[in-house]
């Protein structure tokens, strides 16, 4: 690989500093509107999912951020923390359903009721404190406001209440470091319109409540011919990219293991990302990126699942390594379509397991992450968990 | 409208034989994959739900056939005949959700463990046995079979598992005069693939079964870009529509209100149905198609959805019995583009209002369907039902 | 009307005011990339779509403006100029494409070779030049700048060279009050990424250039499932709407005639037209959006199908122009989901034949549009133009 | 590699056994409907065409069956059938373009115009004519019949039409051993609908004609969300897959190199057919199957596209053939999710260049087919190719 002119010394490197955020409700029970397949030994509280969390950790080498989502992960917060401190593993981004509550049907931040506008601020205010209450760095916000038919809402008047209630957030975020990262969606739980649908949206609450606001892409909620690694390019340059919900699907919002169904887009989603890391203009905004996995296994085994999640994130990341970006480089500014088209294939063909395998190694980690999971005791003992 | 060369009387007179059949789960809670949300007087069992669909009835002139849901509706089926029939209503199609345990998370008539394929089978045939109970005509099967990961199936075994277990079914039919509808979506619960994902792959099923068995077309199950009406009479022209599950969707299968997303659409479909039943050579087969509303208001007020859905079809087949049929065959024949569409235009831009005011009011019911029940006692107190 | 709280005296005004801009490619053969099929008649020079475009003005009462295409519409400025005043017609927006020669293969604005960007903005400024000439107000830039596959453009660095050129036109506008018009398209004619592929995009340059560049939205640039009434209510919150392309679509920017396969969005999209006209906040920038048509004829006799595409827009306005404000807004306000859709389709539901044959009347035009077109001398005559 | 349960030798026999058909249209210019950018060399008959073509063969090791395309490749078959076969290369299957003429515009085969209907069959007897004169095996049927506005066409009626002029093409075929591939487009040319808009209703026409007529799948003429593998196998199993139209696409029928946008697609759609041809029930049906590709390369240089597009397809068979189909048919028999997906990934992650180099050098071809083509005197002369 050396030979063609690929770093593998700083591919290592970057694989090391490479941090994964796996979200605890990937440990439990989900499903579809139809029906929630149950499974033996799914964790059905925060300290499990912090077990489940460390399998992960280490069999694949990262994972060791674990996500909080309130309200399901809600816990006495002090002992959480010290649990997962204890285990050496840290708190990534957390994230927020404002909207479990029948007072929610028709909105939450940008409710036409103000009452109810205030009560989804103070569970945003709550999630908030408990982001500090942890250590987290950064929450994600996603709300379900929107619309199921024509006419139901005044979008104008809709967003200028969205903007006041994400703003309130804001504020109570104070002198801290904390991230502030909106999230938008094409559909779904909304059928009509979701107030944030696109990432223009999202932008555009960003750039309103200031520096600590930025956005979070779910690979899941584009439309269908939308070119992500393009958006995220473009949230790069504009410094206001937050962080990943990675995840794969294929017609609706599938939250799918990533890598699964067309591993290419991942692929091409990192590059953006290592591009944006060696660029030394962007380097400190992509650096703070926070990738977090976001996935939903209705039918697949939970940890074996994450682990896979875990594992194709690297695979994508290595590869997207490998690309000579010198060479890469030169043929764009050559107008030269096909070279450059095939010094980022030579990337994607390389097999990377060898290169993952000694890093692994170089971690003292031995084997496959997933077939050595899958023999292991806690793999056995966790269908018994109660 | 006689001097556009529209036949009034016979719009009135179809009006009339326009069965419409309404989902008894329409009633009741239903909601997305992140929450239900709840509504004082949802409808608790069968019975309530037949109260709530007498209703929608009454106001609107159509929807005496209610579609019974198993294992939802699950009850004393003679009670529920009598109960039905005392009402002077009608069973319409009978509805299946085969897969409600967690056996069947990766598959039911077409799953690799026979076990499980018989278990399903066993669930189909007791709906058949419902459907004679109470005296029905059709039943609709839907499976969630499928996958959600490159590999996990074998497409061409699961096929034959599935028309095996799908003859299975059929041939507990009997001499009855049942039709067996086989539904097709494109996605979701499966993610990757749905073994009926479209129209093509159900009438395979179809005519393997031999003549009773048919297609349900539901409006949402299709792929963006797809030319429903197209579809409809295609499987018209072949003897082989078995029923509508009528709703309206924006990106995914969003079971919303039929006609208030893409009323136009409605009307596309509807115009099929008029022509297929004004040609000697389909109206039988055409006439028997069951018109089925199939939808899931997460948040609408349930009877008043309804009854809005029963009219926006009720509004969509007026117009389509308003097309000047020999005008816009004329033009057709004559390749005459702009004309044809006009001719089809002028039906869908009469405001109908007034022809189903006509309507109702010979059957005996007054005022606007929608306005008159939200101001009934039965509105006000079935908020207190418990 | 006037019972159900609709301003009729307000719409007769309203319509009047609506300026509908026509293209004048539309009058000209256009094909698809596997077939142009030619017309007799069809115009070959500006001035021929001028006398079309009159035709147009002439049996609808709107279209009085006609937008130039540059290169296509080359000639003497001065005399197309005095021959449009002299018919009391006016210059709508001009389009450009900018890449008709070899060169601009593989980019315009954003190509990586120096050469052929100052080529491209030579060109551009050569349309502004053309603005100034004929007195227009506005311009619209769409380029073709994107890549065909993975690996070919470096998007953030096309990304920084298109803002370049883009502002190079810019500043040429001076100080004169013209609307620099960035039009955003998904894709085609580039298919793996385009430069400016939605709305979020082009805002992003808008306001990078100032206040006088903005957006222009064209009905078949979206992914399948973008609201685009969400997105326009967007852009005149922020002042940033310049510009519709009125046209329909399937599956993709099909430039079909507006209104035909979906006539409900275009009403969608209107309503937020006439909402932000009735708000004093927004109606200043609203009253400045330039209502242009943009189709492309393949099949349809281009005269009569620019006459349906102007009617189908009046209808869709007017409808809009209809629905009753204040109880929508009280209705919105009360979470009354189902009748705030109602008070929206009251309009949509209303034939505004009546309406319109009054507001033609009242400026001395007789009879239906279209029909009173093709049985003109004009229409039989122009078969034999050269 | 054999470790894992992988046959190599049979791989390498299945490489040797898999037959590429290359268009002659892709060394052609080729473009949107905006604008076709010419390349210096572009061949300008069927004889430059087969030039080209034979160095596609010539450094891929595949690719020696040329596609006709009719009427673009009209010349002295004669001639040409001793050109191809003195270079030692075949015809592979013909392709025909039935409209261009302006009678065409509103439809072909299923013109409402008699005259239109039988002037376009006889276009079509005249393409099977050529494919009997030069020895080919099959010709690929595509129609642009459909409509761009509602109301344009009778579905039904259309219908009837296609099938009996499909009828009159298919029984010119008499005796001889020829495919008659329908195809499929869900749209393009037409908007509103397409009368061969899917494979279900290819597979219709297919039926209704005869053993001979079969099924032409083109991986960019689907839906958004359609699993094309899923439908292979279908047709696999029906005996009515034809042949392929290979490319790769994003939003639209984007003709692009196959295996460049979604290259693990490509490797699925191949799985299928190496699991047809390891099947004995299947075995000679999916033997028979032509393997075209339909590549349209608006801005790539031509000859270089096309040897990538053999060597992406050559990629994604041999990793398809590096599947442990027993090991995989052994999970999915478990139902075991996971460990089935990773059997498939194994062969998707492996990098098949060493296997492909190896079976390469076993015909006497040396080095990577594109970088030794852009080296080579063939590629350098042909640009001042007149």
């Amino acid at each position: 690989m050396e030979d063609r002119g690929v770093d593998v010394e700083l591919a290592l490197r970057e694989l090391s500093k490479l941090v994964i955020e796996v979200p605890s409700w990937g440990f439990s029970n989900s499903g579809t509107r139809f029906y929630s397949f149950g499974q033996k030994g799914d964790a059905t509280d925060f300290f499990q999912r912090v077990d489940d969390c460390e399998q992960v950790w280490k069999y694949t080498g990262n994972g060791r951020d674990i996500c909080m989502h309130i309200p399901w992960d809600e816990c006495d917060f002090k002992a959480a923390r010290q649990y997962v401190e204890g285990k050496k593993m840290a708190f990534g981004t957390l994230n927020t359903n404002l909207f479990q509550d029948n007072d929610f049907a028709l909105g939450t931040l940008a409710n036409s009721e103000r009452r109810i506008r205030e009560k989804t601020i103070a569970k945003l205010i709550h999630c908030l404190d408990v982001v500090k209450a942890v250590g987290a760095k950064s929450i994600n916000v996603w709300t379900i406001d929107g619309s199921n038919i024509p006419g139901q809402n005044d979008f104008r008047q809709r967003r200028k209440w969205m903007l006041e209630s994400l703003a309130e957030g804001y504020r109570h975020i104070g002198d801290d470091d904390i991230s502030y990262n909106i999230e938008y969606k094409l559909f779904e739980p909304s059928f009509y319109h979701n107030e944030i649908a696109d990432w223009g949206t999202a932008l555009y609450y960003a750039r309103k409540l200031g520096d600590k606001a930025k956005v979070t892409v779910d690979l899941g909620h584009h439309a269908f011919g939308t070119n992500v690694a393009q958006i995220v390019s473009m949230l790069i340059d504009e410094g206001k990219l937050g962080a990943f919900h990675l995840n794969d699907n294929n017609c609706g919002d599938d939250d799918l293991i990533p890598g699964t169904i067309n591993p290419f887009r991942l692929f091409a989603i990192e590059s953006e990302m290592v591009a944006g890391l060696l660029d030394p203009e962007t380097e400190e905004v992509t650096r703070k990126v926070r990738q977090g996995i976001d996935t939903s296994f209705c039918i697949e085994p939970r940890v074996e699942a994450m682990i896979l999640s875990v594992v194709n994130l690297q695979i994508a990341y290595a590869k997207a390594l490998l690309v000579n970006r010198t060479e890469l480089k030169k043929r764009q500014m050559d107008n030269d379509v096909l070279g450059a088209n095939q010094c980022l294939m030579d990337a994607y063909n390389t097999d990377v397991t060898p290169l993952l395998t000694e890093w692994r190694a170089r971690q003292g980690i031995e084997g496959d992450p997933y077939t050595s999971y899958i023999s292991s005791e806690y793999c056995k003992k966790r269908k018994d968990r109660a």
